[in-house]
């Protein structure tokens, strides 16, 4: 251990994710290693399970990194709301509340997404003029990719609420992928103003009557189309997209298998073409995006998919700290307020 | 023309569709050449712009066809209420009273969906029970196909909606594919019962209570994943999915090309991999499932997609007859007795 070098300081859940302590320690050291000195990690868990680990990675080199010892852990199949009520101690929390006491810039996550999520706006709060943080997914396109949002936070949601997750995404697709005006759709059954359910409707006349960049209704086909950079939708139809995405390499791969078993051709059309799926699908791998923040909370928290490997904790970690450094938060209320007027 | 050989008559929008009458006429005569005297078509539509096309496909042998003129023609892009009241005489309108006044068995279109819609229910009247008729689609799985429900009829539905959609989708299953107990899953955001929205947690409880082979929730990846044989969710959702998977292979093809662009071995294993692409994409494609009808009303009207291809139609009108042939509209009616008992 070094002292603490620059000022920006990663606390990441290291008793997250389907493979924790393991994969989330493997990440932060890969991560520390590619960009030594940039940040500072903070390995948020229970000591005696992060110990034996770390072990075997054993740092050649100054790395600078400290655990922060959190006694309780949440699992991932655990009713989040009691997790964190009966749990005060859990990874979770005490990483969040690293950030909210400035003791860390961003918290990074691939624990029990509910208790993330909740915890994020408990400890952290919200961004003022926000009703309900939000959690989107990136989707690739022939493109750019878009992000979708909200991807699972918020089930049922009014017009005001779709109207913040579409100006939020927008502030997000400016700091990461310093678009000016990112376009903005709305997830409907039909391009015409008229078309969708009470709620699209009434989403419709608030993104139309703002400044915003609002591209008007968009339809299922427009997220993998590429059409918009931002897609807005409740949390119910996102979260159902979502998991259909994710489920589409494994139900190709299983086609192309069985096209491969019917004839000798196809045996050797499926070695060759084996390698071109393989890169094709990887767009399709959320492990690649390295996790999306919870955005409209005061503070930066990223949430991973529980299926993260090293690889995606290390980005999730360069993530962090772009948004740390980009002030993400403060560039979301800034989106808001103008939104608003 | 030959004097009427069956009693199994079908009804085909021969106006309907991006390529009409074409199309139409090319699948009608497929169908008949293929099966003959199995059925009598009936093609109905403008008399003179349907004649010319029928030179075309000059019908070597007698078939078992006639047009019935419609003189109106309601266009793609057309407000469905609106076009359905002016426009009394129109192939949809002709084709489906000849469903009502049993001079048909069988109404089949890929015209204006919103239209066929509803002057499928306001001509046909809907079954005793049924809240809402609804429309489902078919998507691939790794073993038999899955039926999610509705696809875009209702947007906004009530939980004793969402009840009637899973028995109708159930009895459609049993009727096609001969499932004794076809395995209804409630879409949703997590398999936990207490999940989702107001509708969903009141339908799940309506599902729970019925006879019916109801599994729980399921997820949007279990669509593909192929664990349940039929998915009920409301219009909206379920349109959103529908076209986010029709999205899919233009994506993989895209991302393929571009595979293949970046070197030379990939130009050639793009190359080889083109056959098994497509072979495996064709699963994902509308076209091959032949349409599928609308639940719930009193008849058999099958809406097929505006892209129909010749093929597609040919296939619709087969699905036509054997839906005539297994009396559908009794069997749903059974169903949703027994499912509310």
């Amino acid at each position: 251990m070094v002292p603490h070098t620059t000022e920006t300081v990663i606390a990441i859940d290291a008793m997250g994710g389907d493979h924790a302590p393991a994969h989330v320690i493997e990440g932060a050291f890969q991560a520390l290693h590619t960009a030594t000195r940039r940040f500072r990690v903070l390995l948020v868990g229970r000591r005696e399970a992060l110990e034996p680990e770390l072990g075997r990675v054993a740092p050649e080199r100054a790395l600078d990194w400290e655990i922060v010892d959190a006694p309780q852990v949440i699992e991932m199949g655990e009713p989040p709301n009691e997790a964190l009520k009966s749990k005060k101690d859990s990874s979770i929390a005490v990483g969040l509340r690293l950030v909210r006491d400035s003791k860390a810039g961003a918290f990074v996550s691939a624990g029990n997404t509910g208790a993330v999520l909740s915890a994020s706006t408990l400890i952290l709060g919200r961004l003022p003029g926000v009703g309900r943080p939000t959690i989107g997914t990136l989707f690739p396109t022939a493109g750019a990719p878009c992000l979708v949002l909200d991807a699972g936070a918020s089930v049922d949601c009014r017009p005001r609420h779709l109207f913040e997750f579409g100006a939020m995404g927008a502030a997000y697709m400016t700091t990461v992928r310093g678009l000016a005006r990112p376009r903005i759709g709305l997830l409907n059954v039909g391009e015409e103003e008229g078309k969708g359910n009470e709620a699209t409707q009434e989403a419709y006349r608030l993104f139309r009557a703002s400044p915003l960049e609002f591209v008007g209704n968009v339809e299922g086909r427009d997220i993998l189309g590429g059409t918009v950079d931002v897609v807005v939708c409740d949390g119910f139809v996102g979260n159902i997209i979502l998991k259909f995405g994710e489920s589409v390499p494994a139900f190709l791969k299983a086609r192309f298998k069985e096209f491969a078993r019917q004839s000798l051709r196809g045996r050797l059309i499926g070695l060759v073409a084996r390698s071109a799926l393989r890169s094709v699908l990887r767009d399709l791998d959320y492990q690649h995006h390295g996790g999306v923040p919870l955005l409209g909370v005061n503070g930066i928290s990223i949430i991973g998919h529980g299926g993260s490997t090293p690889l995606a904790f290390m980005n999730m970690i360069f993530r962090a700290e772009e948004l740390v450094r980009k002030e993400l938060p403060a560039v979301i209320q800034q989106q808001l307020q103008s939104a608003h007027a």
